[in-house]
């Protein structure tokens, strides 16, 4: 597996910025994914995600598994038909939201008997069945499945979890179906312990994946010990080969891992706090249901060049979101996805100009200052 | 009251075709307003409801004054900015809302006096309060209070109700504005009693009004007794101002009453239809929850130009809304609107070929075998 072509631009200390050369369009890194879960990232059109300069979203395997189903979407043309994708698809293998949605869970070596938290029924997910429906789909990026082990557990109960992924990453390996412009990730598993992080990461080098994940973090160990973790495994994993820390997170847990050389981003946080009325800014979190932005004629955030910030006032936000609008989640929503979008264009400046440590240290006080300033 | 510039560009028995020349832009008419309730179109971007073909929206008086409050909005710079709407916008007075939603309503001669329906707060509206709201909003076409009587309702009640409505509407009259690119119509009232519709009609037009709207129909009547007393009232109308329907209605109703000569229409059904799956068709009106939509590739509509039909599926829409995914409201809401916008374009083409009568029995006959279709 090499066909993925990953540039490297720039290094600053252990940060770097480069490029992923996918046939839908090169993807920036370090990327932030934006999460379409069942087809859609929602309350969002398609022209309006790439508007915020996403150009990779993630799909979620699980999800369209159940509803409506990869068969039907791979009979329909494909995920990025289906939902008028242009650009790439990263999907995830289904493991993780086996494990924290589905119910009567039946992990076994051949793979995992799970129920459907929609209608109850019965579905069995393998590594071969993870890597066809992602196939079905059509994914540019896919991902083995593994297990993940519930935080906390017992380092017992993490080896052998360890030892069941590592095994069905070999088998999801031998699956995937390798045609132009489809690629497969690993992920490295272990907790919080290195001994087990780079067991992990060796035998997925050894196994040989277009790039590295590193899952089964963010899941309550603590913002410094996902860092550590961070820390020591991404010395372990080729230089030349992209990183992508999962499911994370909150923009100081992004810009502190991407400091650290991780190279790709998801999660849920900016589209699910924009339908819960919170925005995202370079001054941190804001409630836009606080009566304090009721006659505030400015923007969300005097910073940032969105739509929703050149066009519309914190009044107006405000009087959407208490009154349950609809449009209060499609605006907070493009606003925090082009958040993200823009604190990484600038974390990759600033990493092409040797100034990453500036960058993070000035970002990190102007986030955490606001942050207490609201909550106050 | 003559500024309000109404060009009558083509007749066709009953029907006619013209525009609108308002400051912010011309409107063809028959028109059709999208309801804005509360400073947005639900689940439109304010681009893409010009996107639709309309240039102007309807806001409703009762909502914007209980919140955000007409003083706010008027700090914050007027409606049009608040909302980001750089088109037209006429208001309701209230008087509808009113009836329908505030709990203890006590109507006197002075106005109304009720309590808000979001958080029972004492509230008061009279003809002038109606028209200093409307003003503060910035409103473009300003609407007098009108009390609706309910139905169905005694000849004595509709006639007491009728002459509170014409004191009202005088005194509305008396309190509107006059600015520049602001205007004010009068509205008939009367049931479906023709000799109390022609004396309300005398009465507003005596007083003199920019425009004309008919209140109190799609009550519950029906249609053959709705169409009876527009094709009553529309000729005690002058010829050369604009007429509107209020509230109405279903695409049948909206084609019937436009080759009777109305001008002017909103209605909510387009908007609020589309966030409960349901589409508008030239071939009837569809149900996206049906299984049968499921796996079907083909767009809404065959005929229907607009972005959700040239870009999505059938079976990603019924996927979208069986999901509860916001951009089903978006997408069908987006294909409604622009649905109702196309049937008045291609209306008003067949009034200047003078083809009006074969265009609403192709309409029609259409539109209801494709009903028959859907539920049976």
């Amino acid at each position: 597996m090499s066909g993925l072509q990953f540039e490297i631009r720039a290094m600053d200390g252990a940060a770097r910025c480069g490029v992923l050369h996918l046939p839908r369009g090169a993807v920036e890194t370090p990327a932030f994914m934006p999460v379409g879960t069942a087809g859609t990232v929602k309350a969002m059109l398609p022209e309006n995600v790439a508007a915020t300069g996403a150009r990779i979203v993630l799909g979620n395997t699980y999800h369209l598994m159940l509803r409506p189903g990869a068969e039907r979407i791979a009979r329909l043309g494909g995920l990025h038909k289906f939902m008028d994708w242009p650009f790439s698809i990263l999907t995830d293998s289904g493991g993780f939201q086996v494990m924290s949605l589905a119910a009567l869970r039946d992990v076994r070596e051949e793979g995992v008997r799970f129920r459907s938290h929609i209608d109850g029924s019965e579905h069995f997910l393998s590594p071969e069945r993870a890597m066809e429906i992602q196939d079905l789909l059509g994914s540019n990026i896919q991902m083995v499945l593994d297990e993940c082990a519930p935080y906390p557990a017992s380092r017992e109960r993490i080896e052998s979890s360890l030892a069941l992924s590592m095994r069905w990453a070999k088998r999801s390996r031998a699956a995937f179906r390798a045609k132009s412009g489809r690629f497969c990730f690993g992920i490295v598993q272990g907790g919080v312990y290195p001994d087990l992080r780079r067991r992990s990461a060796e035998e997925l080098v050894a196994a040989g994946f277009d790039g590295y994940a590193v899952g089964g973090l963010a899941v309550g160990e603590g913002q410094s010990a996902m860092f550590d973790v961070i820390a020591g495994t991404a010395p372990d994993l080729p230089q030349m080969r992209p990183r992508y820390l999962m499911g994370v997170g909150k923009p100081d847990d992004i810009i502190g891992a991407a400091r650290l050389g991780i190279d790709m981003f998801d999660c849920v946080l900016p589209t699910r706090s924009g339908r819960n009325g919170q925005a995202f800014t370079w001054a941190g979190a804001l409630n836009l249901r606080n009566a304090r932005h009721a006659d505030d004629p400015g923007p969300l955030d005097a910073n940032c060049s969105c739509e929703c910030c050149r066009r519309f006032s914190r009044a107006y936000l405000h009087h959407v979101v208490k009154s349950g609008e609809i449009i209060a989640s499609m605006l907070l929503t493009w606003h925090n996805l082009f958040f993200f979008q823009d604190m990484l264009n600038r974390f990759r400046a600033a990493v092409a100009e040797q100034k990453t440590e500036q960058f993070c240290t000035r970002f990190l006080n102007g986030y955490r200052d606001g942050q207490a300033d609201e909550t106050g």
